[in-house]
């Protein structure tokens, strides 16, 4: 298992969950997926109202240029956003309101409209015209995704995610707690995810 | 040809100092050290008076793993320095007022004096120690270190670092002028500079 926590504004986390399937599953980990806001975190942790690729524009200059080469590496298309950063929060909401199963095609979906398709990802008829495509009831999924119980979910994972010491995204926890920031920290995430799983079944034979 | 812009007090450059020859070397560049002071541009940028690792105790926390993990997996030894960051300045005049060749030596020796050996490297006594040790004369090094000329290049460099967009380091430059920040972005940049290079040198060949 590995813990991939994203939030939808992160220009990082678009390539991040467009290939972390690919890349745990050959390790044969399972991903779970856990949506966040990092808006509070920045505020919190940083001061900033904004991104820090807003804030500070020389970081964002390179951000999106940096960007534009891991996407060509990986295949992805990539469309600067007309706004910067998007509001996730009802389609961070969305996810949690979403079986686990129907989750990473919905993420999936929400990074590509928001960094290919120019959509604005917090726009109730987008979000709803989305669902439908997925083949859900969009009815049914808006409704829960308002709930209180689905407010309070989203609210948990970002203050966890504050609690465990994440600062950015994408984030990644392997079972042992260990920590990786960064799409580029994603192979040596799951290397050590996979040795530390390895590890506990060694113990379990060891016991028997 | 591969620029390497660093800075003393900069963590990851440790690691990127301690492999760029080899990695360079093996796509057949050279490497062009080029020291620069991190101060003023964190200043000016984004307005920090202090390494953004203390700044942010949070993004510290997570950077001082991150180093560790990197420096076990590169070999390296690793030891968190009692004083973060440490006054670079008279170490990077200091290089600046070496001959080329004897540059990257005495870069390295610094990184491992900060990062493993626990020394103060802003100290007059450990820089003419080391001077020594590297088989320099130190009076006429550090003579030279304190000249009108070397501290106008270190300046000239910090000010070229910001106007190219550097705003943190390593931060290394293709011949093209393609910037790369990060000692995770070492071997990217090396395939760059290599790419450009072949091209340039093809179109030589056309040429003739």
């Amino acid at each position: 298992m590995i813990e991939f926590w994203f939030e939808f504004a992160s220009t990082y986390s678009y390539p991040a969950a467009m290939r972390i399937e690919k890349v745990a599953g050959a390790a044969g980990l399972d991903v779970v997926w856990k949506p966040m806001l990092l808006g509070p975190l920045f505020q919190a942790q940083q001061g900033l109202k904004d991104s820090p690729f807003n804030a500070f524009p020389v970081k964002g200059r390179y951000m999106w240029r940096d960007l534009e080469r891991t996407c060509i590496d990986d295949g992805l298309p990539l469309n600067k956003p007309a706004i910067f950063p998007q509001n996730g929060l009802k389609a961070a909401r969305i996810v949690l309101a979403l079986p686990l199963s129907a989750r990473p095609d919905f993420v999936r979906a929400v990074y590509r409209a928001n960094f290919v398709e120019g959509e604005v990802i917090s726009d109730d008829g987008f979000l709803e015209g989305l669902l439908i495509r997925l083949g859900h009831s969009p009815d049914g999924v808006m409704a829960r995704a308002s709930s209180d119980a689905v407010k309070a979910e989203l609210k948990k994972n970002t203050e966890e995610a504050a609690a465990r010491g994440v600062f950015g995204a994408p984030t990644f926890f392997a079972p042992d707690g260990e920590m990786f920031w960064g799409n580029d920290r994603l192979e040596q995430a799951v290397r050590w995810a996979r040795k530390v799983k390895n590890v506990s079944m060694d113990t379990k034979v060891d016991a028997t």
